[in-house]
């Protein structure tokens, strides 16, 4: 149960009252304002809601409030939402300075506009390519100087978040999705956050992460659909391309889709990308390398430059076709 | 294991060396040609490749040899292969004639090229409607003269087939996929087979089942993706969209997408359309009801004619994009 | 919606009382007495409940109304509920006349109550062996016959029930749970059915498929939980063991397990089976070959002789164990 | 890859070398040996194995090596391995501290060998109760001291582990299974750790992350199987029961099961954790609190301390019966 308080309010005279009657309190300060996390379950929240100081009280019952409720701008110097696709494209992990900032000034010129690449990688297997680290990231800011473009570097350890203060858009990676305490650590940087789906969680528990990064500080999520596990194993997930319009029923957070861990091989990314852009995604996030073969890490998944070039201009051919059609609303 | 005969060869001979070999062998006509099963694992194929009459061995080493090979036309009056999208849509359930026959030739009116409705229907409570059986036959019969349109009906009963004899494609739901001797018993007829995937099936044993279907007598199939079971049921199914170019690199049979059943919402069904034909569909099948909401089975996720004809002009234009950019192949 | 009519009423004034309100009405004979068949949904149970000849009206909103009050004796010559666990077991399918007989003799002397053995095969691809058909229906009645042990055999295509006819229990295997024709033609025979779950079913939808066959017809039902369809394939299919209890919260009709089936190993079934037993099962389906390397089908999964012998006295010892503590009930 | 070093080697001078074949290498120190990291894919395991001061080479085409080969004592002085199960009790979260020690008091008294106890929760709504944090573990040291058996204690972040210096076993959660820096992080502090299976897990990726720990110095792993995330919801996850004698065909290592967070309902616990027994469980991981309604999290799914007794005195019986059997091994 938490109590958010009114712009003007402090949580002095309150939290005397709550404690007075003997009840459990934490005092958080999200954004510009005061809020009381009372612990416990089975209060009410009438009780809670008659206090002067309260604007409104949260509680277990009410699902993923700040989620259904979003409603701000994105804010991204490079997309504008509505206008066209959002592409957020680069290699799984980056691997060579030269190789990278070359890929990521022809990725700006096919006109993507945000570089994704990682640094610290969670790999099944110990003996597997972990990252270039710190290096790495070095890179990916020597690009964003080059390039002009925002970057999305996914986090992996609270420890590491002291190196991504010039990281614009903090990427929360399928496995980590309901690692809250990671969530709760990431939030307060005031950054927009990618939240990948975890393949075993609900629509409903997604968002109940993506409730977790809005509670304690995130100014939007971009939501990223990468595939379910299921019992179907010939691709690496099944898509669950259902996800996104029933994302879209219930939040305006913006949903995208990552075709490339859905698929696992690069010769499925194409339809599963083309196909999240039928069922209504704002964008794709891409794995692309300078020379797949060679790459350290999920070598089988990423494109070429030629192939994610085939990729833009089908998808935003299709964007075009839908977006012309878009006038007429559907109805019941 | 089968032995597939040579055009010209008979079996009698053949037939007598095996048995001397106490081996069990039962006899079958496939198309103009004699076909021997023995039964029993375990037999090398290369015994059997050295008598002469012996064309080809087929054991179950080689999965799905007919549905790889495949290479037919698709034949069908209405819709040639390729040059557009394949159209299949009607009422879960035929429940009143006037209404259908209304509907009928609306559809083909939009440009539907062939008509379903359901006649005897598999419902999963004994206390559900279970579809108007004979006669709504008799009332898709009448549809078929009055539009000139195949219809396609599913089959749920052996016992039922000699009162499919009109019906220009039989379909196989998604209960009965693997339901293999209704396969054996449908195949013989002859007819096209729209073979729906079972939602626990994986798409070796989906393709499994076409098999039985080509060996038997079927000549084409029309593989049909229409949601699988999976842990997330906000939808009614998991659409598994990668089936469809999985599907495509293993076998050249047509394959189309049922959104309805998959969504099982009316609002889901139109990004679900659009998804499957952005994954490379060669067309749809949906469901359209005069009168959704008096619908008598499956009410929430059938369409209104308005509703299917917005899809139809979508999902069209979506394939033309897709076309026009047909002649550059994906490449490795 | 169903109408069932009280023992002494006949139909026909209700039935034209109701085809005067232009209902389209069936008239059905279930076991002593009638019962009409309602067409179309959205009907008020309240609106027939008035009339005086009817006892009770089934709607879908009651789910599983027989299914749930069912509380018969289970009628089995060779077993008393209660007593002890049930043992099924017998050859994945019968193959050769003399080693069945001998292993049938075999199962007896162990103590096993029910013989069980395919004639007809449901097999995934069509080159697998498809069973002995009648043959080894033949040899089946003769180790009936034998031994007095009653029999259990799968039935999969209702063409061929005249065959069944000293069958006494009829199996319907997992890939026939949801063909609802072949239940319905199955329960008028008015003999106990094994129903296994199919790997796709929900429990609701599987006690549904036992309600259709209650329904119709058929005494009792006996359970089967033999593995559902997960991402996890390292066996050949999950075990829900919590099925066991969950299906004993709603019923009383009895629950054994499969696990053969689930494990698809011989080596994994005696833990399997154990932990159904552990769970609560009130039984066992085992499969059991004179010679399992030899098996014409799934002859990874089956046990020999020895292997059974074991499981038979472990399984035995934990149900001892487990009814000794049963006088104490579970308390809230 | 990764080298590991002869005992009595040290790293200079094969770094050297390796380097100036232009190779990425990381030092690890592992117990009391040296060990290299070499980044990248694709480099042949015998080129380096030439090397005299390198003892084994680890690449991701051993899978597993240090999970299949382990074979010390698990060192717990409370439980002797093979001579009875091991009962790890305890509430979801300690909340309150008088109730708490008596209910330590009364585990112990019971027979249990392991208090467990939540610190920091990790929930999937942000309004749920997140647990007592630091206070909670003092209360665990309290217990620890008032009745000398070890703790165990859920581990949600890096940032937390110097909390946990006093705390016996480290508890893993499934959602933090595949959070592989934590793991690294996890490791060298020596201790042994629980290790619960992620919903999604397939088994090889949760021994992959038991080598993980294994690799970086954590001694012994206890595996625990906690229910996999199916279609199936009646419960709250479904407990792969075959995962148990899988898990053992590949490893030494303990294998126990968690039957509160499969069940999710207290009168569920008991059937799945003597379905565990029966499975070969060596153990079981039980929620206990002093009054589950009262209960902060997870209420609904808790025993009581006589529902607790109950289970323990049968699943103790089930696990004497099969002991007793255990001297004859199953044969092929």
């Amino acid at each position: 149960m938490w109590l958010l308080l009114r712009a003007e309010a402090t949580p002095e005279t309150l939290l005397q009252a709550l404690r007075a009657e003997s009840l459990e309190v934490r005092v958080h300060r999200l954004g510009d304002r005061w809020a009381l996390e009372i612990q416990g379950n089975g209060h009410l929240s009438e009780a809670f809601a008659r206090y002067e100081e309260v604007e409104r009280v949260f509680s277990t019952h009410d699902i993923q409030p700040l989620v259904q409720q979003w409603s701000h701008n994105v804010e991204l110097p490079t997309w504008q939402r509505g206008k066209g696709l959002l592409w957020i494209a680069g290699p799984c992990s980056v691997e060579r300075k030269a190789d990278f900032l070359r890929l990521a000034q022809e990725l700006r010129a096919i006109g993507v506009q945000v570089l994704r690449g990682g640094a610290f990688k969670a790999r099944t297997s110990p003996y597997s390519f972990q990252g270039m680290g710190q290096e790495a990231l070095d890179w990916l800011f020597e690009a964003k100087s080059l390039t002009g473009l925002p970057i999305c570097v996914e986090v992996v350890s609270e420890t590491h978040l002291p190196l991504y203060e010039h990281v614009d858009i903090l990427q929360i990676g399928a496995r980590n999705m309901d690692d809250y305490w990671l969530l709760k650590a990431v939030a307060p940087l005031g950054k927009p956050v990618l939240l990948k789906r975890n393949p075993q969680a609900t629509i409903e528990e997604w968002l109940l992460a993506a409730e977790y990064l809005l509670l304690y500080g995130t100014p939007w999520v971009l939501l990223c659909e990468r595939g379910i596990r299921t019992f179907e194993r010939s691709l690496r997930y099944t898509m669950d391309i259902g996800a996104i319009p029933a994302v879209q029923r219930k939040t305006r957070l913006p949903v995208i889709a990552d075709p490339s861990h859905a698929a696992g091989r690069w010769d499925f990314v194409e339809p599963l990308a083309l196909a999240a852009i039928g069922a209504g995604s704002e964008g794709l996030i891409v794995e692309v390398h300078p020379e797949p073969l060679k790459a350290l890490s999920d070598a089988a998944q990423q494109l070429t430059i030629e192939q994610f070039q085939r990729l833009y201009e089908r998808a935003n051919a299709i964007y075009t076709v839908l977006s012309r059609h878009l006038s007429e609303p559907l109805q019941a």
